[in-house]
């Protein structure tokens, strides 16, 4: 078991952390460090928050482990920022979508005894803030850890007790094959559920009137945050511009198939499709 | 109230409609045909079927609304199939999802008296088949009836009272400005999934495990009918190509705001999008 359990800037993930890890008794002492007061309020109201504390290094300053839940841009920045004050052995991980970037750089910002290892729960759905918080968030769902070569035993396990005690698939990756990864699972879906809701709103025509499930599903995503959306993109940008370049393929083999009236060979694309979409179905809820 | 209704080839559309209709009370006596005897035993089996027969001129021969439930390249032929026996005054509607070649040809192949008016239910899902069928599948999704000039007040409001009976949200509209409509909120967005889906499989990486609710979302109806979805394609293949060609031109918006490190022109199409799907909010379940 944690003794004390720090979050750093919960929302969505960070406040279904802490009240996971409250329900499942895996930390003796949960503390929080919010920006704003309001949210630091909303934290000391839940029976899942032991302690707030207005400063980051306040809160981080006897945790044995410290799970830092900013926007991907602010990670780096705020490890720097509670570093000085760490105590010998505490764990620190995050909750970025991007880890090649954060996994090489933020050990070098720590002290020595202490120790970084990155984390990827892929939890959560277009809505964010701590309001969207629930206990049962992660359960099922897929989490990368992506330890370093020098990264010691101990410090992944304890990253790994902490996903794994809230329910969640581990998954072991280097930094640089989770970033590819979720280019392609994750950021390219975003980009191009973006880009479709962007076509089919720009029109005279009743669309909305006329949306279905299919539609719905299918742009459900476009909904996140432009910011974090941004900052992804930013932080994944290469991989991205890959994956890109694959669908853009993709897309001119259908789009081909369906200029040359070549019915057979459109057929077989979406019979591929299909295919690997069904392979899904064993993971659906 | 319809006093025979008959259903010819149902499946997730047709079953449903004879449930629904069969519990609201919309017809006094519901019959149907179809190709395979499975199908029409299991119909038989159902308390909303009053009869099955094994021709579709024999089901469509004493009814007074025939709605025709085939996939879309099989709707005119069987139309043809029953024309020299429907009863004066019958209407004869269908569920397909293009309509401009069908409701302009539909009418030509009826006898004088009888009357064809073109239908598009917007329900169902990637799921088919007469066993996933449910008497409230239409409840509260969008159904186009798409009459021509010179349709008859009469048979367009027989056809509305079906629909809006078994609790569908009706738009009327032109069959070319229907399928241009769906080929953007329907068309477009299963062949973009599909292509999504292409992309993300090809790939030795595991990119089942790693599967996040977002790229289940984006691709879910990429799981439906090859063979349907080629239809779709080929009847509305014109529509599909001009709204392919917005979609590029979006796509390649994206690309260049992330290729050119202008984010902030990203982080506006990003905005744009997001813009777009919010607007569908009040409209999800």
């Amino acid at each position: 078991m944690i003794e004390t359990l720090a979050i750093l800037a919960p929302g969505l993930l960070g406040g279904s952390l802490g009240m996971a890890c409250h329900e499942k008794g895996l930390a003796k002492r949960i503390v929080v460090w919010a920006r704003r007061p309001a949210i630091r309020q909303a934290c000391a109201n839940g029976n899942w928050c032991d302690a707030t504390f207005d400063t980051a290094a306040e809160a981080a300053r006897e945790a044995d482990l410290v799970v830092v839940c900013t926007p991907v841009e602010h990670i780096l920045p705020l490890i720097r920022e509670i570093s000085p004050i760490l105590k010998p052995g505490a764990v620190v991980t995050d909750v970025g979508s991007t880890k090649a970037v954060i996994s090489h750089e933020a050990p070098n910002s720590l002290p020595e005894g202490c120790f970084f290892v990155g984390s990827h729960p892929m939890a959560g759905s277009e809505k964010s803030g701590l309001e969207h918080a629930r206990r049962d968030l992660f359960q099922n769902s897929p989490c990368f850890i992506t330890p370093l070569e020098e990264t010691p035993d101990q410090a992944f396990q304890t990253v790994r007790d902490l996903w794994e005690g809230v329910g969640m698939q581990i998954l072991e990756a280097a930094p640089d094959v989770h970033d590819k990864l979720v280019a392609r699972v994750s950021h390219l879906p975003h980009f191009i559920a973006s880009a479709l809701s962007v076509t089919v709103g720009r029109t005279d025509l009743p669309w909305k009137e006329a949306c279905g499930q299919g539609l719905r599903d299918t742009t459900r995503v476009a909904a996140g945050h432009p910011e974090m959306w941004r900052d992804i993109c930013l932080q994944n940008r290469e991989a991205l511009l890959n994956v890109l370049k694959d669908f853009q393929g993709s897309l001119t083999a259908f789009t081909d198939a369906l200029e040359s009236k070549d019915f057979d060979r459109l057929e077989g694309l979406l019979e591929e499709g299909r295919g690997y979409r069904s392979e899904l179905s064993s993971y659906d809820d």
